[in-house]
């Protein structure tokens, strides 16, 4: 079970976690290319991660893996004059998986190719050509604006050819053979919140989780969205079926509450496990019903596949300003709530190791408690003890039990506990439900 | 499927519907007789009306067909005065089913036949003496109160003699001889919104449907009350099973708001596809959970058949003042209102006809949408495409995406369209569940 | 069907439960000894007690039967003063159990043996020493206050040894062998609400069930909590099996709403009656969900039995401050109060006696009410018989139908009764489920 003596702190954790996304937070990543193996080559620091490169041109279910992009420089100047976007300053600046260009245009032609926020003059918005060929650059609206007439020298060294798929993959093995999924879009260049919050969350949770005994078994993938999430359920078909449970990390350090959205199954164990932990915190949270728009949950969760994997974050894309902007930096994200995402995971994954289902071996009448230590004496809860000998008939396990009494799960479990050691309770097989 | 461009426009409709009204507004209906067969005759001249007579004394389940009543004229008069009660004048005058009388008596004998409304005392009741015999006369409360003491000259020229029962039906054949059932009884006199409104919905609806393909078989009947329903019910026992959908049409003219009352069963295609239809259009609108009380739905709800039987009205009877009274006249019925029914009416039998299960040829992961221009595409609604896909499992049909997605089945139905014509979705048998 | 016209009216019932309060009142009991079998005496003037005795020592799952606890004096004296605290005042100034003294002790030590309140400076708890060898005495705060420094001669003459554990049975035959349970806990010294109230009422009811005939077997519990519901279960394990519905009474002599606290099941026909009777009732009540806290609905909801046994009482337990103070006495508990609870009690047992399930037999459309004088007729309720009518498929006893309806029972029941009469109606079996 996740331990507790051998974690870092949570304020520990989030500092660690901002240290990581800053290391990160330079580099261009894209879907394919070098800044998504230099970002696997950092995390793989801290962690063993097994690094997969998957050849352009492989069929992955209804895709293909697409050609591989890479980009050395890009930028725009009058002609012959200063540079006034430069993919040096911010690699926003660039269209995402532009095809390369190396001419001088006039401006109406330019602005065919710029994207700017009119709403937010002063932001660079980050957009992407992915599967379908185009170049361009993005750029404050203001600076938009103050583009005079004439021709402007355009370039964008980049590199659109065969090549590979590149994502970073970690399993920590547990006592069963039954994994948790944890995974994390790893595909977008200098944001911070999207997504390196979330990479930054997985770390740090193999990180802690390799600490100390597992039930379960922990399946970390860093991949980039969409077509990574595709890749890897194609590539690994027959293992999907050990998938018992299953979080997509995103957008876990800004200022806003934790929003869990449910698996497609909307009952599975990994959303009984959320919603209890969210609730026993005691801090503000939302649960949302599974919708197929956002992160990879849309992949998991696709009807040929199903699998009971949630979303874990705080204020969802599209409902923030900052949202794919540069504006989503360094800045945006707070180390406290990077520091409570940890905790509240770690508090979700605990519920998932601990849960069991026990049997009541005194089940006719009330067992008689004062002569087992366990009625009116120091440490005693009585209350939580009683909710646990009533429904261990098999058919609760301890998340029904807490979900049926309102009592925190830790009660429960250490009610559980108690009862077991005193021989009261035994525990039975959970049906591999969970 | 309904069509649309071959479709009357609703304000069209309502027109046309509110003319029949007026059509067969003065004729003197009941649950017999030859006013019964006058009112089929006129809508015979609108769609091929099979007209059906049960003789007097058939037996239909726990009831027997009654005599047959028919009425040349009824009048009482102060002794040789002039006429002061005069069915040529409104044929709510007289007690509907009244047995013949002509006889001169005594004030205090005929205040014992006479009905009046002392709440509403300018309108003249409607009242009848089905199944148990009697005469008598309705009119304005002020003028009972005016009636002098003295002899009154009391006639009714009416018979109650072997005959039949009157009703008519008509079968509008689709692609499966599964039906959906559109009844309206036809047994009320010179009042328009109960029931010559929902009676002049059924022709506008046979008319309509008629135009083009159809996937389901839609039976109409126009008939009698109560005795009407347990006679086809009697009659046609072994084809009953084919219904697996039907409304009962009545009070469709008034300006409230529309109300649907859901079948016994509470959860048949009919009943959602009604919900849906309604929250739909936007408009307000009330469901109401069945009660065994009201029209014919009491019948075809009854337990030994407990057919998939909603009904559509707006204000039910009994909710507004002018029910069963001289007041539910040419003027309380509307023509936008009418429009409007027929306009509700017709979603909700488009979102049965269209209504489907589909499966996702491609379930695992999302498939890619681009290649198809189904992305980012005009007319392109992303949003419905990635839920009919998620949903598509064979365990969803369309009403049921709307239903958790909460997208409006149009939305939903053209995604589907446009996904089956990529080869995305293909269609699977429904189990003949609706 | 508990009947009406042989039965105490509700003020008289209240009246005689009162006294029997008062003349209990004095006795000091506990969960064995003579206070315990003169109380079982005295309710055997009324009703024809069975007392059983179960020796000490005796094996009862996993308790044991307790030594015998029997007191005759009890006090504390300043040396050789007046009695300061004394036995024969009150039973409850005595830790109840407590074992032989006779001893002069100085005040520190004393305190460590007395009781009281400081919140409730005037009253005396009332507090035990069950299962835990231990002596002292129970006083009010202010008493306790007052208590000079010095040497106290303390002395309580009571007896724990081999003897037996004594509880009464009633068991009232029906025209079934299926019983209804009624279960009160007779161990509490000089408590009127907790629980004289609840013996009183298990009193009137078998006096009254006893006066006419009864489909469903009574069987009446007089026991001490825990330890003889526990002692009853174990030797009578194969007849559990019998009780399809009960209650544990208690505390039902506060001016307080009534409280019905749901089987572990939930959904069992003593809870469902319990609703509708409550609500048909028109009074202030409220329900609460199942929980292992409470009397001795735990050891009859207890896993290994899970019987369909719920609690009936005004103010729970430790929601009213005089529960177990010296408060609660003969003039904490109400006339009026007894009187509505006896009637409640005896409108739910009337629904379980009366519920039935039933077949229309005329179920193909509505049969003809009017030919069988069940039409438009004085004493007719139109509404309840299609209810009736409509939902006797066999799927629905008469509180299913009462509610689906929304009707009071009484009106379901009534129009059930004049159906059957009229034939339209036969009963079925109820598949032995309540």
């Amino acid at each position: 079970m996740p331990g507790d003596a051998s974690f870092p702190s949570p304020a520990d954790a989030g500092r660690e976690m901002y240290e990581l996304i800053r290391e990160l937070f330079p580099i261009c990543r894209s879907i394919t290319g070098d800044g998504l193996r230099q970002t696997l080559e950092i995390i793989s620091r801290r962690i063993p991660l097994a690094v997969r490169e998957v050849p352009s041109g492989t069929p992955v279910f209804d895709w293909v893996i697409p050609r591989e992009w890479n980009i050395r420089d890009a930028y725009v100047r009058k002609a012959r004059g200063e540079k006034i976007i430069d993919f040096q300053q911010s690699n926003l600046q660039v269209l995402n998986y532009s095809v390369p260009i190396n001419r001088t245009m006039p401006l109406a032609e330019l602005k065919e190719h710029l994207f700017s926020l009119p709403d937010r003059p002063d932001w660079i918005p980050y957009r992407t050509a992915y599967y379908r060929e185009n170049w361009g650059f993005c750029l404050p609206h203001t600076q938009l604006q103050a583009l005079e007439e004439g021709n402007y020298e355009v370039r964008i060294d980049s590199t659109l050819a065969d090549g590979s798929l590149t994502y970073g993959e970690y399993l920590l093995p547990g006592e069963r053979e039954e994994e948790v999924l944890i995974s994390c879009h790893t595909c977008h260049p200098s944001l911070a919140n999207d997504n390196l919050s979330g990479v930054s969350l997985a770390v740090k949770l193999a990180e802690s989780l390799g600490r100390g005994p597992r039930r379960f078994s922990y399946r970390f993938l860093f991949i980039p969205g969409t077509i990574g999430a595709i890749t890897w359920l194609c590539l690994n078909e027959p293992e999907v079926v050990k998938i018992k449970n299953g979080l997509v990390l995103t957008g876990v350090g800004d200022s806003g509450k934790i929003i869990y959205k449910k698996s497609r199954r909307g009952d599975a164990a990994i959303d009984r496990a959320a919603v209890q932990a969210l609730r026993d915190s005691g801090d503000p949270f939302e649960v949302r019903d599974f919708h197929p728009y956002g992160y990879d949950e849309r992949q998991y969760c696709s009807p040929g596949f199903n699998l009971p994997v949630g979303r874990f974050s705080r204020t969802p894309y599209g409902e923030y300003p900052e949202y794919h902007t540069s504006a989503d930096n360094l800045d945006f994200v707070k180390t406290d709530a990077l520091a409570e995402s940890f905790s509240q995971v770690l508090s979700l994954l605990r519920i998932l190791e601990a849960n069991r289902f026990y049997r009541n071996r005194c089940p006719k009448g009330e067992p008689q408690l004062g002569k087992r230590g366990l009625y009116a004496a120091p440490g005693i809860d009585e209350l939580a003890l009683l909710w646990v000998l009533n429904l261990s008939d098999g058919g609760y396990d301890l998340l029904a039990i807490a979900e049926r009494s309102g009592l925190e799960f830790g009660r429960v479990a250490r009610a559980a506990a108690q009862l077991k050691e005193s021989g009261l309770l035994e525990e039975v097989p959970d049906r591999g439900a969970h």
